[in-house]
């Protein structure tokens, strides 16, 4: 019954008039990213979400992941034949290194259709969206002997990957980690250890799964400064290349999880696994961090893609439901009561959701367009410049997008009243796999951490002010622009709140970091807040623009302006809270022992 | 793995200290309430919730329930021996008119121990709680002979009741039901249709199950003006009062929902049905508003209920897993690292969640105190006054407690990371359960409508006045005292944002409804926070009295202090920003045809 349609019309209004990607196109890749292509690729991205992937997503749920005596794990019914869809069409490597048989497209367009197949399918598109976290770690910190071995069957979608950090002691604090490394004095190790919550650790899509393996040589220092990256195939690799012997490496159980159930999530038990270290010994975590970015940057986007599917089932649904009568009178005076969007409780869900989605949308490709640059440019001052910004905005995309998006699961899902609680239905299953992603890559707590601990204060706060000199001087451009004036206005108030919540840390969080702790949640929404406003008044301009020329869907754009103005009315005003909370500082939250809990 | 502990120490703060319960003993039923009665009572619940009903609160979940072949409902493993101590105890009519079995005591002592019984089982204590508010409609609307029919029954636990109100095509809106009722010349009924989402439909936990049934009378008027209410016990009674002959009322199936798997929610088929019309002819909706009143309470509690038991999970979590070490230094310097409660960002979920609660218990039990004021008082004006603000409070209960206990079981959740994703963990199901809180008898946005559309303008606005004056002359009485500033200082602030909303209503509302309608929900919240805040003004005040005059525990007193600060300046800033979108009307939120979604 759930329905979904991929929003191309918004990404190419998006990438187009707001971005202006054609603005880009010195950078390597985006040359052959010409505005035909860029439509063809959405336009297959959306049939093959839409027509593969949607079917077997209620399906997968229901039936989830079946692990056998042996140990082997079969995903559900539909999952092998949608997966070799998704490699012949070549999307592993859409925008991978052309070296190892990737496409090189700009990652802003790998992330454009990604949201589509979250959308559709969340949990299915986990198997892939592992792999590539895999295949950039080996991309970067491989040996070229590791790259050739691994990465071109990657790309083609023919092994798959995964990463196995967590294990039942430590998550977060990976210090604690113990799985073991003990050097063979053949270059290889064997491993030995127990990590949990693998996603796609054991399945039947590819021919090989590469484990990233954290893990400690033996004789290596405690704590952070001790661990190591290894590689860990499930078959390891005969001299010719292809899978060998079994490896040492087995799937003991899986986890029964609240959602996410067409992804194989699992207990991996590595006993005796012959491991390579990939990137320098005791450098793991930082080489980690490259798989860590690139994954917490597709997580926010899973928040933002079942907020999209979400939202398309609750109109639908609000569109066909009849109960009661608008407030201004009968809408439907042929029928015994009028569509419930007529009311403007349920308007309320539904703009919010919307307000959200669009400017989400945009602030993903926003985000994305940057790492290109940090990636592509061939300005190092560029590169470095956009590197930072980049990893200024990741926690920010990270927390407030699946916050959100699982705060709009479950707006939409009361928008269905009690049919919203029903399995059948569709709208629990949003809500449910929604809720991991505020979990995992860092659960988003730790994303506020990161972005006021680590991400503010790095180089001065360089990336920061370059984030506010960029929208600052968008309001200041735009102040003659009568058309502009109330979302400028809105956003500028939004930009004074963060720029004062800045400075109260700057002022309040060296001689007492938890005043820093304290605010970090608050700061990461308040951040999200004005880059969202900011993504808002960009549009508005664009459509202002578009519409000023006699170009595009008019509806579209006045649609664009209204939700512009709904977001600047009802959403922006959530700023000056974040800011009280944040200037009131550590006292009363630390005020009690943790004996008078 | 998960553990509950019913807070009896605070609820005993509560209506002693804070709301100075003995102040009501000249009610009926209150003097028998003494607070050796009351403390007695509250650790007799504590005890039932959580060494019976607890312990088969996951299994419960785990389990479900099963719908045999014949249409019968088996209950999960444990409830049936658990529900047989309930009756034992005399639970079921601790609260209930004396006339027909029950014990007389206070409503707010019922809500009390209820609390605890939601917090160890929601899904359990569903089937009494369902049959209180059948026995209290049967009780109000009822005829003698029907009163002494079926409430000595189910006031011992031996019958239960259901309310059968939502058909397939209708739920909010019950003018559109078609279930029909024929008489049949002996004051009797026959009743065919379907009825769905009945929580206990159909189970094996009692002798009789007495359904209350909305249908429309042969001929009856169209729409709300023609529905009435019918009695439909499951086995038609002998003339000696015994269950007799099956009546033509079946399960069809049970649903597949989110959560509250321990309850049945069934599919009811009436296939000429015998009923016994309850209350007036066309009357119905009215009648049933009478349980509906006091299940939203319920309902209310409900949230507040899993708020309690997943903040106390997440507080034994916070306070046992190790991971990284306080930002100011080691806290546990002989363990690798230290327990995560050190971490600001942990503690504010946890402190968030407290503050709730407590100031949740306080309104709960403040208005279940006007609640019975207006039932049992001698002053006529004085009932009438009270049943205005009780009715005003309900939707605020029930929107804010079940939207915000949701929220919160999320928080707590997210303290355990991946854990609070896995089932065994405890964590999901609290979310899971919580979500239908938002929904069921009346979903919260129709509660906000109640509150702004109906119970504001009720009578002049009476009521809402009322409670304005009670919390502006505490803030006026306690201004001289210097202890009590800062949180009567936040208290009108709050109280100013509100009545400023209010206003607003008053003059934007009556000649644009739709302005009433965007601007309800935000209303709601509005009204919440103010109201919470009051509860915390009225417990610092009493906490400080207590620390002045030496009595009650010293840490106790000294957290509630602090966490009330903490609810001042974290939670209560939340007005403005709702009194900013109810301010902007319905303009932006209107804006789009429905065709533009």
């Amino acid at each position: 019954m759930p329905a979904y349609r991929a929003p191309v019309a918004d990404t190419l209004f998006v990438l187009n008039d707001v971005l202006k990607y054609e603005r880009y196109n010195n950078l390597p890749g985006f040359a052959d990213a010409t505005p035909d292509i860029v439509e063809a690729v959405l336009q297959e991205g959306a049939r093959l979400a839409e027509e593969v992937f949607f079917p077997i997503n209620q399906t997968g749920d229901q039936e989830g992941c079946t692990r056998h005596e042996d140990g082997s794990v079969a995903t559900p019914k539909g999952f092998r034949e949608a997966f070799e869809q998704y490699k012949e069409g070549g999307w592993m490597g859409l925008g991978f290194d052309p070296d190892y048989g990737g496409q090189g497209l700009p990652y802003a367009l790998h992330s454009a259709v990604g949201e589509y197949f979250s959308s559709a399918n969340m949990a299915f598109a986990m198997y892939f969206g592992l792999t590539q976290g895999a295949m950039a770690a080996i991309h970067v910190h491989g040996s070229d002997e590791q790259k050739q071995a691994y990465l071109p069957k990657m790309v083609e979608g023919t092994w798959t990957g995964t990463m196995n950090l967590t294990e039942p002691h430590c998550g977060t604090d990976l210090g604690l980690l113990r799985t073991k490394a003990v050097p063979q004095g053949d270059g290889s190790y064997r491993i030995s250890g127990q990590k949990i919550f693998i996603s796609a650790g054991e399945h039947d899509l590819s021919e090989n799964i590469i484990h990233l393996v954290l893990a400690r040589i033996e004789g290596a220092p405690e704590g952070t400064k001790g661990i190591s990256l290894f590689i860990v195939p499930k078959f390891v690799l005969n001299a010719d290349g292809t899978p060998g012997d079994r490896n040492g490496v087995m799937c003991g159980s899986l986890e029964e999880k609240m959602g996410i159930h067409g992804n194989s999530t699992c207990v991996m038990n590595y006993d005796d696994a012959t491991g390579y270290l990939i990137g320098e010994e005791n450098k793991g975590l930082k080489a980690m961090f490259t798989m860590m970015n690139e994954a917490r940057l597709g997580v926010g986007l899973q928040g933002l893609s079942i907020s999209e599917v979400a939202y398309q089932n609750a109109v639908d649904y609000a569109k066909d439901r009849l109960q009661g009568r608008a407030l201004t009178g009968p809408a439907a005076p042929d029928k015994k009561a009028d569509p419930i969007i007529v009311h403007p409780d349920v308007r309320r869900n539904l703009m919010t959701i919307r307000a959200f989605n669009e400017a989400g949308r945009a602030f993903l490709l926003w985000a994305a367009l940057k790492s290109d640059v940090a990636h592509r440019s061939d300005d190092a001052g560029e590169r470095e410049l956009s590197d930072e910004m980049t990893g200024l905005l990741t926690p920010v995309i990270k927390g407030v997008l699946t916050d959100k998006g699982f705060d709009h699961a479950v707006m939409a899902q009361q928008v269905y009243g009690g049919h919203g609680y029903i399995e059948e239905w569709g709208m629990s299953q949003y809500v449910r796999d929604a809720r991991i992603a505020m979990i995992y890559e860092g659960a988003n707590g730790i994303q506020a951490l990161d972005l006021v601990g680590r991400k503010l204060p790095a180089n001065g706060g360089r990336a920061v002010q370059a984030c506010f000199k960029e929208v600052g001087e968008f309001c200041e451009d735009n102040r003659s622009d009568e058309a502009m004036t109330f979302f400028t206005k809105h956003l500028k108030k939004g930009l004074n709140d963060l720029q004062a919540a800045t400075m109260w840390f700057v002022q309040n969080a060296m001689a007492k970091p938890d005043n820093a702790g304290a605010g970090s949640y608050d700061y990461m929404h308040l951040f999200g807040l004005v880059t969202l406003g900011y993504m808002w008044a960009l549009q508005a301009k664009a459509a202002q623009a578009k519409l000023a020329a006699g170009e595009g869907d008019k509806q579209f754009m006045e649609a664009k302006l209204a939700t512009a103005r709904y977001f600047m009315e009802r959403i922006m005003p959530e700023t000056a809270a974040h800011l009280a909370r944040i200037s009131s500082g550590a006292d009363s939250m630390m005020a009690l022992s943790a004996e008078a809990f």
